[in-house]
């Protein structure tokens, strides 16, 4: 990764979704490595989206709050950028189900926005898209790989699916140098632990930092987890590569769990709480989708990438990090 | 057919888009059948969409010109349906590269309006929906089966795309009887002739009707046409099939020609017209396909049907149409 400190010095990066949990993350790595930060957020409500992801570098990074659907909101930020890395959407399962049209204004319409933006304003920069696992749906079989069918089962991975494909769309047509990046289940301080909208697993450490019991749903399904920090790795490796590779790849995560392998550790980790195995609700069987764990190695050879943190010593840094500031996320 | 025949009368079947080509070709034929007609069309400029298609048998249809992004628009006319024909939609590759957003308002978002409307008002109605060849982009091989791999070369196919994906979701999820046609090039009287955004073919026509000059781009690329009725007679199939079966099927047509055998055979059947050869235009090649021609064994043998009109006799109908109304249609 030492030819990607070098880049960054300096260079005007866009972050979309920057006040949420990934995209937080990302910029304050981007700061790190001086880049001049820029971080579009429509600040919606039941997202990631936090002021207090950010609230300690607000004066060293310019953080616009806007919706990308308006096509002038973010004119005047992006010529310039180099990099583009576009995390802005929302990931609810559940809401894109009970509201499809507000998940396919956030998850496609302001995605062809921000790319005719792109292609007006900085042809040349590099774009990377949060995608999901969400698109494939109910695996055939684990590990999946790149060339596994997309089948999504809710209006989410429905969205996301579309907005890839316009990702890859602007590449064929218009020689923009876009990179999907579609993600396993991600981890770690920042992550929206309010509810269970970001994933089960923040509902999870709520109440574990509560002291109090949770649910496990089912249990045997098994996740590939992924550290934060080690998906912001995978954002600038991403960045980094040329436009001439795959253009969609996998990120997965650390060895696979069972999600009462991940119940048990938890507990472990933090020495507290207690879980109760329940039976997966039957009213959200028809979008659950079992087992997944990604095959990554496309990735992992074009980049050299690899997860760097355990899921026990990620656990361990994400419930330390809300130790002291549960307030800003409950 | 004859199963078919004895269904409709008295029936209340919707159709949407049905002031369009395909549309109200599939409205006249249901009014034969003794179907009480319902018509909802939102007359987008630019569409096939045009008042005189119905104009002869407008005391005997319900026509409501009506946007369904709307979600009340079609809420006191969709009780009672037993089918709902979805042919709401934008077809033009141009058009939506010129204005992905308006072709994503038009093909995802007002599907995702109506297929709602139907979970809320007609849980148990057959619902048809019109999908394309476009899903699938420039294919690998001919002919394309169901299982090749979707990967859309402009908007309007991605669009297409997820609303197909949306029906095939409100079925999994909420029992709704949809079934979704892959339509190979469908042509025929009432099909937009005033330039080329419903198809290549409907400016030929307008210009052999006219007397003049014709171009074909390229000329080797070679597709399987399809007369409308035979296309109507695949669309009343289809809502006869048990919800049971597949649920995404192509529907093809007659066997494959080039361009250029095309154009020949519509100056023979015309008797008239002269066409030029020109090179595939070069700003358009990102969003070519080449050849397509359906596998659309599974539809057949679903379902019996088959195409009863071949190209020349088509063609000659289709003339004989526009010769009597050329001014309603240029």
């Amino acid at each position: 990764m030492d030819g990607i400190r070098s880049y960054y010095p300096g260079r005007r990066v866009m972050v979309t979704g920057g006040l949420g949990f990934i995209g937080s993350s990302l910029a304050r790595r981007l700061l790190e490595l001086g880049a001049d930060v820029l971080v579009v957020d429509s600040m919606q409500p039941h997202t990631g989206a936090n002021r207090a992801n950010l609230r300690d570098v607000e004066d060293r990074i310019c953080i616009r709050v806007a919706d990308l659907t308006h096509p002038g909101c973010i004119a005047d930020l992006l010529p310039g950028c180099s990099v583009v890395f576009n995390l802005a959407g929302r990931g609810s399962h559940l809401d894109s189900m009970t509201d499809p049209v507000c998940d396919l204004t956030a998850n496609i319409h302001a995605q062809i926005v921000l790319l005719e933006a792109c292609r007006r304003y900085v042809p040349e920069a590099r774009i990377v898209f949060a995608s999901t696992r969400q698109v494939y749906g109910r695996p055939d079989s684990c590990p999946v790989a790149e060339s596994h069918p997309l089948r999504p089962v809710d209006a989410n991975g429905i969205n996301k699916m579309a907005a890839e494909a316009y990702h890859l769309l602007y590449r064929q047509v218009y020689g923009l140098q876009t990179i999907c990046l579609r993600l396993t289940n991600v981890f770690g301080p920042r992550m929206r632990i309010k509810d269970a909208r970001q994933t089960f697993l923040g509902l999870w450490l709520r109440r574990v930092l509560e002291d109090g019991d949770f649910e496990v749903w089912g249990g045997e399904q098994r996740r590939d987890l992924l550290y934060v920090e080690d998906a912001v790795d995978a954002f600038l490796a991403a960045a980094a590569l040329s436009a001439k590779t795959d253009s969609v790849v996998n990120v997965g995560g650390n060895p696979p769990v069972t999600l009462i392998g991940l119940a048990e550790l938890l507990v472990e980790v933090a020495g507290t709480g207690h879980f109760e195995i329940r039976p997966f609700p039957p009213e959200r069987l028809p979008i659950d989708i079992g087992d997944y764990y990604a095959d990554d190695q496309l990735f992992r050879k074009l980049t050299g990438w690899a997860p760097n943190v355990s899921v026990g010593e990620g656990l361990a840094r994400t419930i330390a990090y809300y130790q002291g500031c549960l307030s800003d996320y409950v």
